[in-house]
């Protein structure tokens, strides 16, 4: 496994994981008429390794990346990499269909300087079955000469991944990373416990309420979304769960809940990632991070009453 | 809508669905090493024209195009539209995660010279709301200048189109037809009562093992896997139908029920694409029309105690 | 098996099925204060069975079987079998989560001279995996001397009984038909093909909208719920299935469709139930067959402007 | 509320929830001819209270509630009772399909002496939306007066309570408690950040593997089935958890995922209630706790084989 992370950035020491802390899924702006917004992008990049994250989650579904054609994509990755430069590592989504699909997209994010792939089960195509999900991840790794994290989002891609899996692909070193957004913390503590023989294993939930629970449990860190709002509060929660705080850490964990009600203001019709996803862009404008809320076709962006709705939330947690 | 199909294919009156009659999903062929074998392809094509099939639909799931990088996706397109030589209307598979990206494939097929764009809701995109279903359709009519297909397939897609938004859809003349692959048939019979004011649209079932019923409700045709293999059982049944010979249209269609058989050769272990498309491919080999039973990664192919199930399925049902 | 239907009600020859034709699913008359209403009941029966229904399935989905305690559903069955007095047979529902509760409904059911028994694969329990649920069909039909039927509703009990295992116990004797209430016809022909060198297996779909379909494939009848609102367009139907006028057949269906508008006539915040029974019972309110539209907790009634809606269907559709 | 807990056996201050602590949803011991065991019954009552626990929970889940007959659920919960002689509250579940048949299930359980009623949504009715779920808990509560502990158990329900349902309910003082076996522990957050207006309400979750999670977040305590095996343990961890020591609570919680390993010795073709209870009850059988390891039909309990899978874990576990 190519070495990415190093000790600063990650707080691990040399038994830990090779990444560890707070990872931002980063949101990828656009402008009014719906092209990469790469002044907003530079901006957002800068406020968040500002603000402490230890690593920067790039084309994952926070940014959209499902939405995004192979040309927005590369110009993402590359105005990141290039605003990062170098500072903390750089993890690109290769979001898409099939292994050899997925092949294309982490070969193309590579060859732009990105630090790891991250990638899910396949989906539409109907691969169910453990024996050919096991046989992706190693043919990806086999494709790919960096560290792989396998991307657990059965929301989306409508195959959980086991965690008898997981673990098999890790032991094997297959896999060097679990991005989890199920929600199933059962299948999770499996996963840590599991994977105890490879400490360089490295476990990160994508969820935004929980992230301490799954800290008490022995995860690495979290890559969650709101994390694009609030970087400061969540590299908080991190550094005090690892501190053994854990009151501190549940208060600061139950403000990030309340922060997380930028998700919840969109009017019934819009669709689950118009209102999150949404809710993260429009917080964002409104902190002054990003020029606009726009959303990628077919979504629609949180109007005028919205977000009002998203700043109420801001200013009652006190970003705003 | 551009006119794409004749009388003469589709059997259809002035008054009747712009296009009729039985369409196979045609299958991609491998040669050993994964690459697309042209020379398979072309003869599968002239092997379903020659049977008596009233168009061809390329890209779809039946195609493994999720699978196909757009290279791949490309040339067997080009190689499809060159072998029908207008002979049959060619249909294009536009299967991607969303809008943005479904316009660039479609955009790609009908600069290829393809008669039609058949394109799913948005999928991994949590886009499940009807509002930004109906408006994905819309955008990518407006982009498109060429008759469009919904393809509503929701094991694949894990959206259900509606009968309520599709039949809105054909009212505003935004869709041109439907593949309905999700089995259910009462809403099918919705779309096709709801659709009566527009005579021109036609309306496909997905499935193989009720195609008489649907000729029953008044359906269009049928995109058949399985016309792949029997394509000359596939039109009898459709012309049974079509002649009021319901008897005889049962018989042809439970023998075309023991052909599908030769989806169920795969031992456990194999994923639903791999036994289902994986029988076709065995199949078409068996029948001597393609080189290979290869499958696109991670897919493996029928081993030879599987190939030999499939064989003895085909001499049963009279196929070899 | 015990003998019960005679020809003259299921209109098979000595080779067909046990039991053909329309059973209506009986809905469940309640008073005001939600008492069973068995005046009302006792004139729905004598309704259907004037109107030509071959049968009655009682204490089924339709009956809302889920919601009475087990005195009232005695209370129905008996009223049931009492007015029926022999001219039709009657089907008695066993609704409940496993198998020892449900030989208990089985054998009260028996007892006050139920000629069938209907029974779903457990429920709440956990017993998804086919041999268990394999186990439980034998351990039923071992503790009750009658006909047992195999009722497949996934929608309310979350498991599908596959077509191999219906297969497996029809040729074992130990189920003696099937309702299959899952919409899945694909499904539904294999049982049907499967089940051929058992000639008197019956076969019914609970499905209102696509009776001539599953007739044309060779099922024996249906048990559609609408059937209590319009049992005499349903005998129609089915006697120009088997007399092989399908054009007709399908005119019929379609109208039944129109009156299936019924079931939707309920606003947002009704669930299915109270829309789809709700229906049925406001429609028989209007034509005067049952007193009030009532249904049990925590179901809510149709209001007036709903009802307003159910009877314009009603008139639309010559019901009124 | 009638007042059921005292502090002594919830270790509750006057202001916390009414009940807390180690709960387990008590099994029910057959005898091999599957009658219940009521001698063994009140050994594991007296074992689980010797070691610690702060409540029964009986007739749920893991009691086999769903299969046992009424008259066997009554003598089930008066064992129960008359053993656990008012040491700690006994709470009995009112498992059914609707609310009806919830509430004389409820009246048999209080006129018994149960101290609480836990109840479900209701299923197989289609009662899915929100204001039916909602009328049914105030129907229940209103004709139960006792405390009504709601319990969210989607595996088996197939319906998710909200947790903005359950805070308005909890606000209501119409539920007074809930068990959440959902693993949705984001949802759980909700509930208990939404609550903190109701000091009293208690939060409990159904979860083997997450209880030092769940107590972080601020829960009330467990109802662990594997609470049956190994009550010191559940009853440790949730020590160490309100004194603060979450080292101590991982390594504990820890421990007790290797215990919940006697859940994975059925080999394949058992349902997951087989699996899981057939694993607490042979490991309970083991530990001479009970006398048989049977199971309801048309579950079959574990082997030779899976017992020795059994036995393994609770040796190395240090069980056995």
């Amino acid at each position: 496994m190519a070495q990415v992370a190093t000790s600063t950035h990650t707080g691990s020491g040399p038994d830990g994981p090779w990444l560890s802390g707070i990872i931002p899924p980063v949101c990828t702006p656009f402008t009014a008429d719906l092209e990469v917004d790469t002044v907003s992008l530079e901006r957002l990049i800068g406020f968040l390794i500002e603000e402490g994250v230890s690593g920067l989650f790039i084309l994952g579904s926070s940014s959209e990346a499902a939405y995004l054609t192979d040309t927005q994509r590369d110009l993402v990755l590359e105005v990141a990499i290039k605003t990062a430069a170098g500072q903390v590592p750089v993890l690109a989504g290769a979001i898409d269909m099939t292994t050899g699909r997925m092949i294309e997209h982490a070969s193309r994010a590579l060859a732009l300087g990105a630090n790891a792939i991250v990638a899910t089960a396949p989906f539409y195509a109907l691969v169910t079955e453990p024996p050919e999900v096991d046989r992706h991840f190693r043919v990806l790794k086999s494709a790919c000469d960096a560290p792989l994290i396998a991307y657990d989002i059965p929301v989306a891609v409508h195959t959980k991944l086991t965690a008898s899996g997981l673990v098999s692909l890790a032991g094997d070193h297959v896999i060097d990373g679990l991005k989890d957004s199920s929600g199933d913390l059962a299948g999770m503590r499996e996963v840590i416990i599991g994977t105890r023989s490879s400490p360089q294993f490295a476990i990160f939930t994508g969820s935004e309420t929980v992230v301490d629970c799954v800290m008490q449990m022995g995860a690495s860190g979290a890559v969650p979304g709101l994390g694009n709002v609030d970087p400061k509060g969540f590299v908080e929660l991190y550094n005090s769960c690892r501190a053994g705080q854990w009151e501190q850490a549940r208060h600061q964990q139950d403000r990030l809940v309340e922060v997380f009600g930028v998700t919840r203001c969109a009017k019934p019709g819009k669709g689950r990632s118009a209102s999150g996803l949404g809710g993260f862009k429009t917080a964002l404008m409104l902190r002054g991070v990003i020029s606009t809320n726009a959303m990628a076709l077919p979504q629609v962006a949180l109007d005028n009453e919205e977000i009002a709705g998203v700043r109420e939330v801001l200013v009652a947690t006190g970003l705003l």
